[in-house]
């Protein structure tokens, strides 16, 4: 059976780059739609479950994209409520490369000190990649400070992982100049997640952090998110820092999108969202 | 060359479901478009036309999906209008598959009485699918009451059928409590092609027509359109009568589906309407 | 690595007919788009440039198509601008397919006589077709009339070519009944790049043409551009003139096209506009 790939993507039209990634991860056929939300999703995902006899269900899968990750989960929500029984695909969610980003920023610091009960920041921890790399973060037992500019969003973010993560130990940080001391002190791990443009820190600012030993920027273009940390940074030493930059990051987070969109194919009833890839990723590592 | 379909679709999305029969039916390529209509056909439908010679040309051909059966046909004429001598590819029409699911319900019908002369009965006649089976009854010279809550829905399609089939023994019926004994007088088959929910008759009903001898129920979503029939029946006998219901009656559609898109590339003129993929599938039996 | 070939097209659905061309030129993949702007292509265009690694970046490639050429030329521009350093990959421009239509011509025509000095005029040289031909005639060192209904169209277009075109030799001609013979006095060379349904010269008017070799009438449609001249003349005498009709120039044209495709993707930065594709064509030749 060729290996069919329904891309749903919530933008006006299906990204030119998960096409390019599924592709290059075995698909056979792409079958690309923009403009999909909860209400159109409901027939398409029809015409995935009923073509094909059970043991070939495995052959057809669904990726769910767009720059909206809310979307992207209300969409996977719809999905799953519309299989029933044995008919169902496999479907995986990565709006806008969220989780396959969280999942390699987080595999990355991994690799440079145990994750439980260590020390972590996530700035801009509000968006989309951020938000996820906190929830990483905190499966993996991590304390997490997730910080906004805006304290009630971080609350409130924080309120949400408590739900998604049983005994997550988050908590609510700034990064105004007034706050920004208090959310460094004692971290281990940064994790810098900003719309682009915005810079968090100043070299000097992570430089005075004692206890720093591993520093991840996911912006990758100009101004730095940490200043100092180059994008194509890969564990690269600074100041005895091991420094990761959006390109450092990125050959991984490429690894764990294909071998995600792979495992869809393996089963039809895998479902690939923040937690699963992350756990895909560790599997990887 | 490859094979390339074109999927016509007249719908915002084109269908997943014919794009996944088209691939598992040996296409190479689709080229699917939504929203489509006989405005913006014609330079698309030129354009499968007038790029390969005319010994390549039967390696291209359209397929007309989308919800609505009645603007699938005005595409096929608009389309077909379009062609001028040689410059053709193949059409196959099946909008919201009415003509596969028609073809394959009158065809599990044959299999168990000579058609020649039989009395049928087809519920929801006046709908995209039981209009075509009601066709194709005709065309095989049964005796068809074509039967709808509004009698004068019924009489319009039975004036349409005429139009459509030279001889055809074609009566409108009722379906209201009134009529219905009338309606089911005599009756050796009895399809329901109704709209998801609508219950066409209780087992009792059904049970109480002593010439009846094969019972088609197309609705796969419960409840069922004809009490007691299972979407899985299959040629199964419930007190004497050969059930089919609409899984029992898919396999054979899905067959004639898939055969039908293969001999679109057969040659660059085949035309797949109603009664050309009827024949097909009497020659697939 | 699989060849995947992006095609934008400004039209709201993406041609048909440079899909075909696409896959028969050896393209593994198509992702389609319509309804591209110079907005929306910029994230779109990110997603071909950012997906695989630098040495495989050549089998990625952009093809800009679309029944408004300057809107192609505009796309062209901006996807030019998106691009920086070795993140790029190829591009082709053939909006309404003027770019191969105008090199094959020009191509037939130099297979009569040197361009280099020659006395050419285009008919329709304000069009999309006709205004490519007259810029690939200048840049062969031919002398061009290029002529319109409305003679203030032609300074125009005569005024763009001089900037495009160094040293170009081009004069504004009219096709008013008045005009006329100034405009073909001394020609050797006319193509006729018109409007479907405008007939540009009757038969005596260009049999009275002594100094004409070659004519080429690119209008598919009845009637002709040019009377007497047949869509399927291929270096047909008529009264000692070579004569090309559209079909006879369209051989050449599609084997361009193909080409152009195929050249795509020998490299990451190939350029293919009028003037790339018309040396191409040369090569071909």
């Amino acid at each position: 059976m060729k290996r069919l790939l329904v891309q749903f993507d919530t933008d006006p039209h299906p990204a030119v780059f998960d096409r390019v990634v599924a592709i290059d991860a075995g698909c056979d056929h792409l079958f690309s739609y923009g403009g999909i939300t909860t209400e159109n999703v409901v027939s398409l995902c029809h015409g995935a479950m009923f073509t094909r006899g059970l043991q070939d269900l495995k052959s057809t899968a669904i990726f769910i994209g767009g720059s909206d990750a809310e979307a992207g989960v209300e969409l996977l929500k719809r999905i799953q409520e519309t299989f029933f029984g044995p008919m169902r695909v496999s479907v995986m969610v990565d709006s806008n490369g969220c989780n396959t980003t969280a999942a390699a920023a987080v595999q990355c610091a991994a690799r440079h000190l145990p994750l439980g009960g260590a020390e972590s920041v996530v700035l801009g921890g509000t968006g989309p990649v951020g938000f996820r790399a906190a929830q990483l973060l905190a499966v993996e037992g991590a304390t997490v400070r997730l910080a906004s500019r805006y304290i009630e969003r971080a609350e409130a973010a924080c309120a949400r992982l408590r739900q998604l993560v049983d005994g997550a130990k988050v908590l609510p940080a700034e990064t105004s100049d007034e706050g920004l001391a208090a959310t460094l002190d004692g971290a281990q791990v940064i994790i810098a997640a900003g719309a682009a443009g915005v810079q968090f820190l100043t070299g000097d600012e992570w430089r005075s952090v004692e206890s720093l030993k591993v520093l991840i920027d996911l912006n990758a273009v100009p101004p730095a998110g940490l200043q100092g940390v180059e994008p194509g940074d890969k564990a690269t030493e600074r100041d005895g820092i091991v420094c990761y930059g959006a390109l450092g990051v990125g050959g991984l987070k490429m690894k764990i999108h294909k071998a995600a969109i792979e495992q869809l194919f393996s089963a039809n009833d895998r479902v690939l969202d923040t937690v699963a890839i992350h756990r895909l990723a560790s599997e990887l590592a």
